[in-house]
């Protein structure tokens, strides 16, 4: 479900230390679960597997860059809060990808894909081997929710802060949930029900952006006013990434993203983009785009006069000033705000990534 | 899933002051849900008309219990704490009852239950709507898991003393979670893949016992060796309840249960005393006993040569005496405990009514 990128976002890359604090509260776990049973265990080996196919640790990683951004002096301290992350947002994908019966993550298995397999010898009914699949996904997702709590909670710093991370992390969940929940009812509520940009703001915004900016700057001293152009900045950032993202998603160059760029037309994925389209386009435009769009079996060709009536109708253009008005609104809550002289290049080259990058 | 006991748990009650509590928090969760849309209002709205339907609140009553009984002199302070074990509570039976294709809980629709109804004019196809329904539930119950440990946090009493009892919190959530995968598994893994003992400690005993009785006495002076006796109280105790609860289920009065007690028969429960039957019958009794168990269309008469069978081969004894052993196991722990004088009576009638009843 959730995009992703690929920034270089720092110069001192912490990614081994992220990847030691997850491996280690991982270890933990399974430690734990043998104790229980071994078939309990292999819930805690799946997750692992699952954790190490793939994922750039993009959220930890910006948790310690608004860390050091901000003039957080001790990261080390603050590596459990920035990792935590990571595990929500696996069990966020883990969540998702049951609503979305999707069965491969990072190219591989994800928890319902590898249940289905490993109970492949127990239960022969399909349906029903995919429904206890399903059910040990459901679970993984709750250990893993659950666990974002409690490493957030091994962070080397004084327990208000921790409860103060937590509350943040609290909204995030409460706003990515509501996203994806509006965003799963679109396919039938209809794109009227919702708007592409509220649900950029709750389910990729809020816990892609804010939740990372705002957990690394509470951490340091900034005051509480910094604190809400922090969020102001990862707000915008993470809308202007998403329509980018869906922009990618039609037009990208699918060489260099390594990505489909007809699948989203092809399932007719409701975007901002598109919403521009039914609010621009003349009568003989949108019944030729309603021909196509959403059509699982259009040709490349088909693929492509969509594409056209996009530009056609001004609605990528429109997108694209979107994607320039929340990036100049990212600017300028970030420009209010001091930020350490060895992080204003990352943070650059953080905006540059996330609203014009073209893979 | 999880069997209820109504006991009269304390002398002062504090179940209007903990529904305050819960009713308050999922008012302020409507309010932040209604400013991203009414659809995501809805969602709450369900939540909160599900935990108004049912629950005694035993969980959160119990940790206040424990906190009384172990000195704890100001109970509205961790009321939250307290209260914060129900949303755990409702959260893990709206997974569990997406697992088990259970959509009523309480005597109403559940959440699944609930949102296949909403969706009934927007999704025409049966198989479909069910699946957004049970995504719905899965959101639903992750919104609980998380407000648990926001909730939590909310006690007024130090950070330090928050972040041990999320702590605990965190530790009954990955034996739950643990106790329900083995538990759903047993339907292919068979009973010899693990105990009945295993999945009541785990998926009883933690997080309705022992969980609710160590956050109350954690929130008090007690020292740690005491905290280790309160787990084993509460551990001992809650499989006791749990075996209790497997007899009721058979052997129950139904007029006094008010639930049926051919049910765990004719669906085959894998429980302690079904455990103990294979241990102790005789070969003829273990090929009349599978020619039933389990047959979801036998008769009365037929359940009643079940329940005799396990009479006949002292199943149900050597469970009762099981019962016995973790209830005096159960004493022992909590007799090491100095308990306020006021709460031995109440503490009394937990461990009778939680072993002994006959509903």
């Amino acid at each position: 479900m959730q995009p992703t990128i690929d920034p270089t976002l720092q110069k001192t890359d912490y990614t081994d230390a992220l990847n030691q604090v997850i491996d280690d509260f991982l270890a933990r776990q399974k430690v734990k679960a043998q104790v229980m049973s071994p078939d309990y265990q292999e819930i805690w080996e799946e997750l692992e597997r699952l954790i190490h196919a793939g994922g750039k640790r993009l959220r930890p990683r910006m948790s310690i860059l608004a860390y050091r951004a901000f003039g957080g002096q001790d990261v080390p301290s603050m590596l459990p809060a920035a990792a935590a992350q990571e595990l929500l947002h696996v069990a966020m994908l883990i969540h998702d990808d049951i609503i979305d019966r999707d069965y491969i993550r990072y190219g591989v298995d994800n928890i319902a894909g590898s249940y289905n397999k490993l109970y492949s010898e127990l239960v022969t009914d399909d349906a029903e081997r995919l429904h206890y699949a399903q059910g040990a996904a459901i679970l993984a997702g709750d250990l893993l929710l659950s666990g974002s709590y409690l490493l957030m909670a091994e962070s080397m710093v004084p327990a208000e802060k921790i409860i103060a991370i937590q509350k943040l992390l609290g909204q995030a969940v409460f706003e990515v949930v509501g996203g994806e929940l509006l965003d799963t009812e679109t396919a039938f509520r209809g794109m009227n029900a919702v708007s592409a940009e509220t649900v950029a703001r709750y389910k990729t915004a809020s816990y892609t952006f804010i939740l990372p900016l705002l957990v690394g700057a509470r951490l340091t001293d900034l005051p509480s006013e910094d604190l809400s152009s922090v969020a102001e900045f990862g707000k915008n950032l993470g809308i202007a990434f998403q329509l980018r993202d869906d922009i990618i998603g039609v037009f990208g160059d699918e060489a260099a993203t390594g990505k489909s760029t007809t699948g989203d037309i092809r399932e007719g994925k409701r975007t901002y983009m598109v919403e521009q389209f039914f609010a621009l386009a003349t009568p003989d435009q949108k019944a030729m785009f309603k021909q196509y769009f959403g059509g699982a079996s259009i040709t490349n060709e088909q693929v492509d006069t969509v594409r056209k009536l996009l530009v056609a109708s001004g609605a990528l253009a429109a997108t694209e000033e979107a994607v320039s008005f929340y990036e100049s609104m990212a600017r300028n809550a970030l420009e209010t705000l001091s930020i350490e002289p060895d992080c204003v290049d990352e943070l650059e080259s953080l905006i540059t990534v996330a609203t014009r990058r073209t893979a």
